[in-house]
């Protein structure tokens, strides 16, 4: 089943407020199994709203508007629905007799303008509006139809979930979308997809998409199918073997992040964890923190600065900031080391770097990040040289420090089941 | 100038990530005065997409695309842009120079998928992207123009301030609109807009608009002239007037943000800080280091979320602790003379409080906070219910706690000057 959205309304095109409702609508689609291909968006303008419903009616079975169902003379979606569809408007009496108790339970005068919102094309089916007074409708045309909602999701919402979704499933006959996102980190898009490249090419069903953002990728998987067992089941052996070859990089699913799953794998582990931070400046700390429950684990979290607080709150000895700088493995070492220590806590992980735009030289340029981790047993760093601004390079050594963690407590967890 | 945008992106239409690119072009497109009648969102699919810039062309003088730009498979809107256009592809040297430098600088091997995001329509203007590897275009036509910007906006906004408004500017001829954001802390909207009601309802050159975000409001002046010095001289006194009745709560100007104008407030001062944060959890920290420069004044942040934490690394008295709690006036006073301490800083500013979900009690709920502010002649603190979820608690903690040193370092510079 094809489906548009025509969102109608000037504040969508001047910016005002963000288009939620078709976020809303476009999920409650895909999980209905129904191929969403375009969506338009119209200013409160009865010409160029009439054209795309009907331009809509033209490619799609079904055409979804949203929005424009107001009292105001703004408001003309259900004209523009019944010139795009050659329809008169006619009174639906029971949508008036609804408008009428709303008003009179409020004690309030009941304008021509409000009783204009009964008035609905020829034919159509009023869905009756929960929350306020404009109704929505349903118009049957020849193998086609069109929902007509209105814009605010508080009213909207209830109707899809009440009217517009049982219509489309007995409308549709059977059939479901299932979504699941791989998220990777320490991999970039480009290399992941050269991994896959071979399932991506034939995919159909489950479509494989890779997705990029700032310091990690995502693949999503999304099936069709009868029913979502099958479609779990048509997406269980794809999701298998991209992790038998990208399972390294893998550190969750569908919502999850990455402070979530290093948060989780400290809480198996009844781990605790100590951070000392230069360069990053509070990111990673305020990343762990917005993890509700993060207390148990993270015990603090010291942002030294300056080399002084390095020195005083972290015990870097001075003879190391002479000999190495700031900016270095054994600056690095010696923050993960201290802060294990004044935290009292089982892991001390620590990031110093360089994140622009000035304070680099030849030698050490901007995005140059050391990272180290220190635990009972032993201690490890790493050196990265990251790109972009400045905030881009604190998420990205933010990531690449919560993702040194996540893999010392997997090792941890697989050698503690090894042995 | 008629504008429209063409969205590409199957992610939009099923509804996984909002639009944020739409809201933030309709905003800039306004305050030019450009004209935006539609929007329309397809697919990754190459002959949706064609048809979808085929058919904007056909109706506006301007058509904007976003998203679709990247090495992989799925990404094909320069080739729609192409066949929409019946143009063939080139390679852009100078946008290939770019990509294989961003890749050497890194150590990363180039791939084929990514030399390929050097490609752009015959005749057509690469737009530099300063932050990721995929260039946009300008393609001028008869009379007409495509725009083509990658997705992530981190790449587009910077691509569309530097590039693509000043080439819309000059295309438009004459007639300048300026904006000018005053930006409060401190106050709601709704009080805000109380203070200056009737300059609001008359408004129309400049037009005045009050936003709201969590923690702050910011009155958006827009006006409209011949030059952009007349349209300084039109906002000039409205800005004035509004500075008279609410300038207490005013801390900056347009794109500024509080961390900012705090930090320049250090600055002029020659005073540094230390912090000491809980329930925050390094946000402060996070947002002060943002800014280039910030490790001048600030020396470090200690966030202290176990009560160990508090008492080792800022020296908070076990019976403080005890008799108070750690969410208390007296922790967060003791906190702040901590940090001051530890950091030999001039100024320690410390958060405590319950970010939730959980930990909250009938005597201490979810929401309530103590902020303190040390320095060498004194010290303060505030007592904050804020509403929300987690992070929006963490938002406005951090955000009264950067206010309560921004109104401090304020009375100390107006002492200084006064005495």
């Amino acid at each position: 089943m094809k489906a548009e959205i025509v969102a109608i309304g000037t504040e969508l095109l001047l910016g005002q407020i963000v288009d939620t409702d078709a976020v809303y609508l476009a999920q409650r689609l895909a999980e209905l199994g129904t191929d969403l291909y375009f969506k338009t968006t119209v200013g409160d303008n009865l010409e160029r709203a009439t054209w795309a419903v009907r331009e809509s009616l033209s490619r799609a079975e079904v055409v979804i508007t949203t929005g424009g169902l107001g009292p105001t003379q703004d408001d003309l979606t259900t004209q523009a629905v019944a010139l795009a569809t050659d329809r008169e408007l006619d009174l639906d009496p029971e949508s008036l007799r609804r408008i009428e108790a709303f008003f009179a339970s409020r004690n309030l005068p009941l304008l021509d303008s409000q009783r204009k919102q009964a008035m609905i094309p020829q034919g159509a089916q009023a869905i009756p509006n929960p929350v306020g007074t404009a109704p929505g409708f349903i118009l049957e045309l020849e193998g086609k139809v069109v929902i007509t909602l209105p814009g605010p999701p508080r009213e909207l919402q209830p109707m899809v979930e009440q009217t517009v979704i049982p219509y489309l499933r007995h409308r549709a006959g059977a059939g479901v979308i299932r979504s699941r996102v791989l998220r990777f980190v320490g991999i970039g898009e480009a290399a992941l997809e050269n991994l896959i490249e071979d399932l991506i090419e034939g995919a159909d069903n489950p479509t494989i998409a890779p997705l990029a953002s700032p310091g990690e990728v995502r693949i999503r998987l999304t099936a069709k199918a009868a029913d979502l067992e099958s479609a779990d089941e048509l997406i269980a052996p794809v999701e298998r073997e991209i992790r038998r070859r990208a399972g390294q990089w893998l550190y969750g699913f569908d919502e999850e992040t990455l402070e979530q799953a290093v948060g989780s794998l400290l809480r198996q582990a009844g781990a605790t964890l100590a951070v000392a931070e230069s360069c990053t400046g509070g990111l990673i700390g305020h990343r762990l923190t917005n993890v509700p429950g993060s207390s148990d684990y993270l015990l603090c979290d010291v942002v030294a600065y300056s080399n002084q607080a390095k020195k005083g709150l972290l015990g870097v000895p001075e003879a190391t900031l002479k000999a190495h700088g700031a900016v270095s493995a054994e600056t690095a070492a010696a923050m993960a080391r201290g802060a294990r220590q004044v935290g009292g806590a089982d892991y001390g992980l620590a990031v110093t770097g360089i994140a622009g735009p000035t304070g680099g030289t030849p030698q050490k340029p901007v995005g140059l990040v050391y990272l180290a981790l220190a635990w009972s047993e032993g201690e490890e760093w790493e050196q990265h040289q990251f790109g972009g601004q400045r905030e881009d390079v604190k998420l990205r050594a933010a990531q690449a420090a919560l993702d040194l963690l996540r893999r010392r407590l997997l090792r941890a967890e697989g050698e503690q089941r090894d042995g």
